[in-house]
C-alpha cells in the first residue's frame, strides 16, 4: 500500500513557513506499514491541485491533502476536492451544530455566512469530524485511490489523523510491516564508518534496508525491514544489531527509536524517580519549555530559574557578585554556583546550568560570541563543560540546549 | 522564471526528518524573483529520480535537488544525475585536492577510494566548490531546463545557496519583482476578519494577492505583489496597507515576518525604558525562551521563575499554601500572586504569570484541562483573566503564551 502527501499553500512554497504536517503523517503511516513513495508542496491555485490528482489517481492507493480548508477566500481546497469529484456541496448538520457552538456558546458572537460554510462538504463525502477546530476533514474515494483532505493547522490535522484516518486505514487494511532501528554512532564520520562495515552491508538480507544519517559529529544508521511476518523482520534486525554491536563497539552510543530527547530524558527520570531544575542564562528558559512540553513532566521537573540578567543571578540564585566580578558571567565558575543554587533551592537530584554569549553582541561578559558553559549536577558528581557555538544566535541557543540534554541524558543512566 | 525544489532520501518519506532545505531554498528564490511552483520530496532510489527528472524537465526554468551526495552505498544522486545527462563522472582535481587536505590534513587518517570518490563529477557539470564540506554541488542544463545538484546537509547546502547559485542565477537571467508584506494581527478569528475586511480584499489590484495564515490566537494577512516595476509594487503595498489599518485599527500588531509579537514587544519595552519578568507555570518557560530569542533581550528581560512544580510555587515565589489550599494552583488568586511576587523579586515594570492546566491529565488542580489564568502586571494596574484553551496540550499551551503577549502588548502602549 502506497501514499502520497499533499501540502496546499503558497506559504510554503515561498518558505515563509517549513511543512511539519507531511513529516507527521509520514510518519503516522509508516508505523501501520503503510509507504510514502511521494511528498508534493504546490500553490493553492485550482489547476495546480486538479492536475497534482489527477496524476496521483490510481498511481498511489491514497493521498492526503492538508491545507487550503479554512473559512477565506484564499481557501480553494474544499472546493476543488468537489470539482474533481463532480459532486455538489451540501451542509453537514453535525458540524453547523459544532461551529454554531463554538462560535456562538464560546466565542459570544452571532454565527456569520462565513461561518456556515464552513459545514459545506461534498454530498458524497464521508466527514472527518473536527472537534479540535471549525473545518471537517474529508475521504472521499474514485477507482483505486483514496483522497483524504485534512485541515492545515497542526493540532487539527494530527486530531484527525490520530482519532479518524489511522484507526480507519488499520481496519480496513491488510499491510505488511515496515520495521526501523536507528543505530546512534559518535565520532567516526561517514566514509571512514561506510569503510568499516562494508561486509556487513553487503551482507544484509534482501528486505533489509541500511541509510546514513549523517550530522556535524554523528552518524545515524538506520536498518529498515519490510515483509509479512513481523516476527522474522524482528529477528533479522536484531541480528543484524548484533552483528554490528560487535564490529564497532565503541562507536555506539545508543539506539534512537525517533523519540526527541526530552521525551527520553522524560521517561528515564520518570521511571528511576528522579527529579530535575534548570537555572538558565543563554537558553532563556528553552530547556525547561522542552522538558514541560512532554506530557506527566510534572511528575519529574521541578521548576526553573531564567536569570537573564546579571543582578537575577545574583538575587535570585544567590550567585556571589565577588564570583561574577573576578570570572564574568560567563565562566565555569558561575555556571557550577547556578547549577549548585537551583539544585539546593529546589531540592532536585539533577540540575542543568547554561551561561553564555549567544550574541550578536558580547553583552554582560567578556566571552566571545558563541561561548557557553554547562553544568550538570548529578547525586554523584559535578560536571561543568565548556564550548564554543559559534554563530548565529538561534544555533548557540539549539545547540546548548541539545548538549545539556545529551549529558544529562548519560549522567542518568549512570546513576 | 519558475523552480522546483526537489529532496532526495528515505528520511523524510518515512517521517524521521523535516525537510527544512526546501523553504530554505524557496525563499533565497522569491527573493529574487523566482517562483517556485513545486516542491517534491522523494525516495532515493534511480527510478524515480530518474522520472522526476523527466517530469520536470522542460516544465520549469529551475530544478534544485538536495541530498543523496554522500560517500556511501545509498547515495544515489550523484550516478543519477550523470545517467540522466548521459554523461561520464571524471575526478576533479580541485575537489580532490580540498577532499585529501581535510581528511589527511585536518582528520589526520589516510585518505581512502570511497573519500576520493566523493571528488568525482559528470564531466560536463559546472562543479560548485563546496568549502564546507566534502561533496560539490553540481550544475547541469538541458534544453531549457537547469538543474543543480546540492548536498543535503543544511549548512553545506545554504553555503552553497548563498555563495554560487544566488549570485549565478541574479547575473543570468532577468527577474519580476516579488514583494511580500505581512501584517499581524492579533485577537480575532480568521472568518470575523475576513468578514470586516471583505470590501478591501474585493478592490485589492489584480497583482495584489492576499493570504490569511490562522495560526491559535492571531491571524497573519500576507500580500503579495509580482510584477516588473518595483516601485508601482511598493506603492500599491503601501498603499492596501494604509487602508487596511484605517479599517481594523485596534487587530494591528506589526509587520513582517522579522516581527513576530516577541520583537514588538521587545522593541517596545526597550523603546519606553520598561522592564519585563515572568512567572511561568503552565508555559514551562516558554514564554521567557520567546522573550530571550530576540538579540538584546537583556535591556529589558530580567529573568524567570519556572514554577512547575506546586512547592516550587511556595518556596521560590511565595506564594501562601493556605491561598492554593483555599482556591488551588489554577486560579486567579494564585496566578496573581505570583505576578506580584516575580515582580517584586526580580524588581520590573512589567510581569507576566501564567497557571493553567495544558494536559491531558489533570494534575495538582481540580481545574478542567484547558483552564487558563494569565495575569500582567502594569505600572498602573493589575490584570487578570481566566481563558479556556481547550485541547490538545500544544494548543493550550501556545495560545496561552500567545495571549499573555497580546496582554502586555496592548498594556505596553497604554503605559
Amino acid at each position: 500500500m502506497t501514499a502520497s502527501i499533499v501540502t496546499i499553500g503558497d506559504e510554503i512554497l515561498i518558505g515563509q513557513i517549513i511543512d511539519t504536517n507531511s513529516s507527521y503523517i509520514a510518519k503516522a503511516l509508516d508505523k501501520i506499514g503503510i509507504e510514502t513513495t511521494e511528498m508534493l508542496s504546490i500553490s493553492d491555485k485550482e489547476e495546480y491541485i486538479l492536475s497534482t490528482f489527477k496524476k496521483l489517481q490510481n498511481k498511489v492507493n491514497l493521498v492526503i491533502i492538508t491545507g487550503g480548508l479554512g473559512p477565506t477566500k484564499d481557501d480553494v481546497t474544499k472546493k476543488t476536492f468537489c470539482t474533481y469529484f463532480q459532486d455538489t456541496l451540501v451542509s453537514n448538520e453535525e458540524v453547523l451544530f459544532h461551529v454554531t457552538e463554538l462560535i456562538e456558546g464560546i466565542y459570544k458572537r452571532p454565527i456569520s455566512q462565513i461561518n456556515k460554510d464552513q459545514a459545506l462538504v461534498p454530498s458524497k463525502a464521508k466527514v472527518l469530524f473536527n472537534k479540535v477546530g471549525t473545518a471537517p476533514g474529508m475521504w472521499m474515494e474514485k477507482e483505486n485511490t483514496i483522497f483524504i483532505s485534512l485541515p492545515g493547522v497542526p493540532y487539527e490535522m494530527k486530531y484527525l489523523v490520530n482519532e479518524e484516518i489511522i484507526p480507519a486505514l488499520v481496519q480496513r487494511f491488510e499491510r505488511p510491516y515496515i520495521l526501523h532501528k536507528t543505530i546512534m554512532t559518535y565520532g567516526k564520520g561517514e566514509s571512514l564508518l561506510a569503510e568499516e562495515i562494508e561486509d556487513w552491508e553487503n551482507n544484509l538480507p534482501s528486505f533489509v534496508k541500511l541509510a546514513y544519517l549523517p550530522s556535524p559529529g554523528r552518524v545515524r544508521l538506520r536498518l529498515t525491514a519490510r515483509g509479512k511476518n513481523e516476527q522474522i523482520l524482528k529477528e533479522a534486525i536484531e541480528i543484524e544489531v548484533g552483528k554490528l554491536q560487535k564490529l564497532i563497539p565503541n562507536d555506539i552510543v545508543g539506539f534512537d527509536d525517533d523519540e526527541p530527547i526530552e521525551r527520553v530524558v522524560g521517561m528515564l527520570l520518570n521511571e528511576k524517580k528522579f527529579t530535575l531544575s534548570t537555572a538558565e542564562s543563554c537558553t532563556g528558559g528553552k530547556i525547561a519549555q522542552l522538558i514541560t512540553s512532554i506530557p506527566g513532566a510534572s511528575n519529574y521537573f521541578k521548576g526553573s530559574m531564567v536569570t537573564y540578567a546579571t543582578e537575577a543571578k545574583i538575587n535570585l540564585l544567590g550567585v556571589s557578585p565577588d564570583l561574577i566580578e573576578k570570572y564574568s558571567v560567563v565562566s565555569k565558575e558561575v555556571v557550577r554556583e547556578m547549577a549548585h543554587s537551583v539544585q539546593r533551592i529546589l531540592n532536585t537530584d539533577f540540575a542543568i546550568a547554561t551561561t553564555g554569549n549567544a550574541g550578536p553582541l558580547k553583552g554582560d561578559s567578556f566571552a566571545d560570541v558563541g561561548t557557553v558553559f554547562i553544568s550538570v549536577i548529578t547525586p554523584s558528581q559535578v560536571i561543568v563543560e565548556e564550548f564554543n557555538f559559534g554563530q548565529p544566535r538561534e544555533k548557540v541557543i539549539d545547540r546548548t540546549v541539545n548538549k545539556a540534554l545529551e549529558i544529562l541524558y548519560k549522567e542518568i543512566l549512570k546513576n
